[in-house]
């Protein structure tokens, strides 16, 4: 790195469309792309872009196109050749220097190709994909309708009334039940209008036997006790009808241990289902990894040979007995599961019928969805990161590549998000995923920024041992850069940028005072689709992923916390939406401190700059940091921002989180 | 980074026998793995090795097994999951901090899946890969037998005197012909033997049209003006006999224009031969990239459509006219080619039968030579990184394991090297190739610290725009273990430690006066195969990789300056193959300054100090740095080493290279 440029002085290039206008490559075609420089940098003597098609380099010398605002603009022409195409720009000065800009920064050494920018041709993302608010419902904790009263507690479940404290030990953590349903989404669907998203992502809504669903027993219906299909046809219209979007979840790396196919393959080797697991033998026992169990939460508890059995026992975590096979008793037979859980048998991808039946072509379960009379708007898959991975055996590239192709076949107007949790940049090159359900780039460097120092998260957000370490702000953008500049521009804002989710503790339970609107703001203006996990714009704690699955406290609306919070939500939620440059704005850091960061968002339209402060801050930035300060709008929070020659002040107090918008930037 | 802590005093693992004993791991084998820490880190808390199996986290925790000489040693037992088994350390202080530490070293911040240590189970990687030192003939140019005056110069060459001067313009650049042969070679074996090499790699042996052969018109026969099949046979023979294993060299990614197969394909679009390349039609052409000549280098120029006909132009580099096809006229086809040049069609590796006759299975042309009677030792395959890639398509990865797979059919105990010249690391997790013939990790960093600052390097050794840039010792540390750190540890042993090659042009050309001890000393002792680009021991020049083809002097050996040279690589070669610590020992950086680099090479049964400088140094390291200075024995060089209480001091005068054997580490 350049450590001696200070930040808002330095080159800068993105793929938003303020440096690349053509947001929609084809393979083969021209692309012009542009950089820029500040005059502070020195004299440039040239400025190439480094391309690596087939994995061998070419250059393309750039021109310098504009001279605005302290600030050159070169211009260069790059032929897109491969589907992901890998590129870097190189800028030579005049003392012979060479600086390499990539998506990680500038560097005065040659760089990794993991590094670089890159562009993907042919990419099928919607535009909603990057301008979607993200909401997410676990259906049985979110409302219940008037129908719910009339349906029967299911045999494997404990029922819970509204009221009650979330259990979050064996077995009510899995079998407490609140008969949430699908009508009593519908009937809450003004609230979502209300806070301002346009996307409602469901967590599983199939039969399963657990109140989170993730152990399906089916694809082929919506679980009765969320109101059957019908309901779902019913809430996705009725969401439509008021611009929102709505998308399901699927488990790609396996099912419930209570699944049809699961059964049928229990009950019967030669069936075509038992080629959809992987049974293990005495010999391959040894090989596949044993059962630690070294943690009490399930997401710790380790891949594992389990036997499958009328009485195989309850799973720590998620698990239920499988369902006894019907016909003559099954030998018992060792079988991959998820994480050792017993209850959730792996699937194995080797077999052409479930991919046929589960996930390619118009008849696939991925497919039927998506169709009349349901209509979802996309999937949000489960386990992503795992699926189709066993030992020596990957698939995983194959099986989402399947997936997206069958839904483009189906409306290609739908959205693909991949859940995984951790580094998940290597699997999402746009070959099929829009965006990655992670908390590797957001999330957890937001916690490490914000949390009370020393708190631990336990299991569900991915924190090693548990364990939130305690970031500065350039700890929190070092952490997240890196994190994020292995997406390209376009699955980059896909990512999600969620404070919490049905996995993890809710962010409120350990934030420092008064940090939530840094942490929202923060969400709605960084690059990625912003999460908001029911119940948090009530202010929910809740200190695991277990505990944090509180049932919607609707009696609440109207007192003055819960109003200012559920304000909060609506206000950051409408600035995103009402600025385009927050959902593909070029993004550029301008400050980084311990305590407050600042950066900006341009597009040729407007541009609009932000401060997250965790303290009081005072912060002079050069004038050349950012055009049209002085024509500045406040749009959000109550920092001060005072343009003049000596350059651009920002100050304010802290934990606080401001925005102004600027001109937009038009260098030619 | 952790900046504050001195490089001798960070915690430190690698790969290497005194860290995993186990070098051969299986699948499903749990591993012991050992990190050390210095007593100087801070109270540790805790140890855990974060692995990574099907992309999701696991911890293994470490216990305390030792503590010697100032250090604190952890154990782990880690189950090998996947292939390549990716993982890290964390160390958590009593502080609550967090440190990761991974193949690029240490963070603060959660760190990517990229930088990981990697294992590789079931690694088919001879151990005699890593012990080798590698000595590369150009066959045209290092030796003609008796037999050569009797042969014709072929109708394509130029022929050359031994002592006329290299031509670098087309069309002699190519055609120019001194008629080195194979039995040439084998009458100065004993040059190589007294050099102490131990592996010979033939560039191209199979006929062609250049000097180069990298055209090849056949793989089925050696070149007759090279002797011809049994000319090899013989070679292979007496060079076994000294103890010196031979790899010849394969062009995966294309053939010549002259090949019998592209022949048979141009005379007929129905030959199965025709499925062998890209043929393009009028659309396609379309799509392809355009042919833009932008260099004099064949290596700079870009990747073209390009058309076959009798008539077609000669390249500018490498090129020949296609030979006439016999029978009717063939129509003019336009075709894929190696970055634009007519004479090199590239290969379409969707056609089973290519597969079949070229790399699959035992009678396969990759199979063939490694049998009796030619026994050939491995291969270098050329282009390695733009095999099987072109637009949308991607088989890389098929073709290089089918081609490892075959070899292992016919004999398991054989290398495969591949060229990739700037960042391997993506191809090279161990599925395959045993090493990179790269420049990122080592040549070119050498070039930017040790050549005259300022100097160009024109094509061949992948310097962006031909610019070598001025390297600080810390910038060359940086670059090399970047590109480095990409390779689980079994494949950075195997990963080429050049000055120079064919392709480039000569280190002695730029070189600052004095250093060749210091970049030799870095090939000889840094982890890689260290190469010896034949007549570099003559002290030869060459300003680009045309010009560095000299025919070897071979009249000056007795010569002093020649002497000397010849007696420094044997010296530096004696001790690499003297301590196999300088093979598969650790490596660790001890003082990175801008002139002066420390670093100790570490087994359990001795180590290896090194000391490369640039200029006079003066150096002090703590007495933690490195256990057992007191009992230095000086095995090259004559830099200065004193211990004491104060600690290590080096020094001496620059530009050096300077060497010390220590006692092995033991912690246990």
């Amino acid at each position: 790195m350049d450590d001696a440029v200070p930040l808002a002085q330095l080159p800068h290039h993105d793929g938003s469309p303020l440096y690349i206008e053509e947001q929609h490559p084809s393979l083969g075609q021209d692309l012009v792309m542009r950089m820029r420089v500040p005059a502070t940098f020195g004299t440039v003597a040239s400025v190439h872009v480094r391309s690596n098609p087939n994995r061998e380099p070419r250059f393309a010398e750039a021109t310098l196109v504009a001279s605005a605002d302290g600030w050159d603009w070169w211009e260069a022409t790059v032929e897109v050749e491969n589907p992901v195409h890998h590129y870097r720009w190189l800028i030579v000065t005049d003392d012979g220097r060479q600086h390499w800009l990539n998506a990680r920064g500038l560097s005065r050494v040659e760089t990794l190709d993991s590094e670089d920018f890159r562009l993907v041709a042919g990419s099928d993302a919607p535009d909603w994909a990057a301008e979607s608010v993200l909401y997410q419902v676990f259906p049985d904790r979110f409302a219940r309708s008037d129908a719910a009263d009339s349906r029967a507690t299911p045999d494997w479940a404990i029922a819970a009334d509204w009221a009650d404290p979330v259990d979050t030990q064996p077995p009510g953590r899995s079998k407490q039940f609140y008969g949430g349903d699908l009508d009593g989404v519908r009937d809450k669907l003004d609230h979502l209008v209300g806070l301002g998203v346009n996307l409602l992502y469901l967590t599983p809504v199939f039969p399963g036997r657990s109140n989170h669903r993730y152990d399906a027993s089916s694809f082929a219906e919506v679980d009765e006790l969320l109101g059957g299909d019908e309901a779902l046809v019913r809430l996705v219209g009725a969401a439509h009808e008021r611009g929102i979007r709505v998308i399901g979840d699927l488990t790609s790396n396996h099912s419930g241990d209570g699944h049809e196919w699961f059964a049928s393959a229990l009950a019967d080797p030669e069936a075509e289902e038992a080629a959809f697991y992987y049974w293990l033998d005495a010999v391959q026992a040894e090989l596949a990894p044993e059962e630690t169990a070294s943690s009490a939460d399930a997401v710790d508890a380790s891949y594992a040979v389990t036997d499958a059995a009328p009485d195989a026992p309850d799973a720590p975590a998620a698990g239920a007995a499988p369902a006894p096979a019907d016909g003559p008793a099954a030998p018992r037979r060792s079988y991959v599961s998820w994480l050792g859980v017993p209850s959730l048998p792996k699937f194995n991808w080797n077999s052409e019928v479930l991919r046929r039946r589960f996930i390619e072509g118009e008849e696939s379960v991925v497919a039927r969805w998506l169709r009349p009379p349901f209509n979802l708007d996309g999937w949000r898959i489960d386990v992503a990161n795992m699926t189709g991975r066993y030992l020596d055996e990957d698939h995983n590239a194959e099986v989402r590549r399947i997936i997206r192709r069958t839904m483009n076949e189906v409306n290609p107007d739908t959205i693909l998000l991949g859940e995984s949790t951790n580094d998940a940049a290597g699997d999402f090159q746009g070959d099929a995923w829009h965006g990655a359900m992670t908390y590797a780039n957001f999330t957890r460097p937001l916690w490490s920024w914000l949390l009370v120092p020393g708190s631990t998260a336990f299991g569900g957000l991915g924190f090693a041992l548990g364990m939130v370490p305690d970031f500065t702000g350039r700890q929190f953008v070092e952490a997240h850069t890196q994190f994020a500049a292995g997406f390209p521009w376009r699955t980059r804002l896909g990512a999600m940028n969620a404070l919490d989710t049905h996995d993890t503790p809710r962010f409120a339970t350990w934030a420092r005072p008064g940090v939530t609107p840094v942490a929202l703001g923060l969400s709605v203006t960084l690059p990625g689709i912003p999460v908001v996990f029911a119940g948090d714009e009530f202010g929910l704690a809740g200190e695991d992923g277990e505990a944090s699955r509180t049932p919607m406290p609707w009696g609440t609306i109207g007192e003055a916390d819960v109003s200012a919070r559920i304000d909060l939500y609506t206000d950051l939620i409408g600035l995103r939406r009402a600025h385009l440059a927050l959902s593909t704005g070029s993004m550029r850091w301008l400050h980084v401190g311990d305590d407050v960061l600042v950066y900006v968002r341009e597009s040729p339209s407007e541009s609009v700059l932000c401060v997250a402060a965790r303290a009081d801050y005072d912060v002079t930035l050069p004038s050349v940091a950012v055009a049209g300060a002085d024509a500045a709008t406040p749009a959000f929070g109550d920092g001060r921002l005072a343009a003049s020659d000596d350059g651009i002040s920002l100050a304010g107090s802290g934990p606080s989180f401001s925005v102004w918008v600027l001109p937009g930037v038009n260098p030619a």
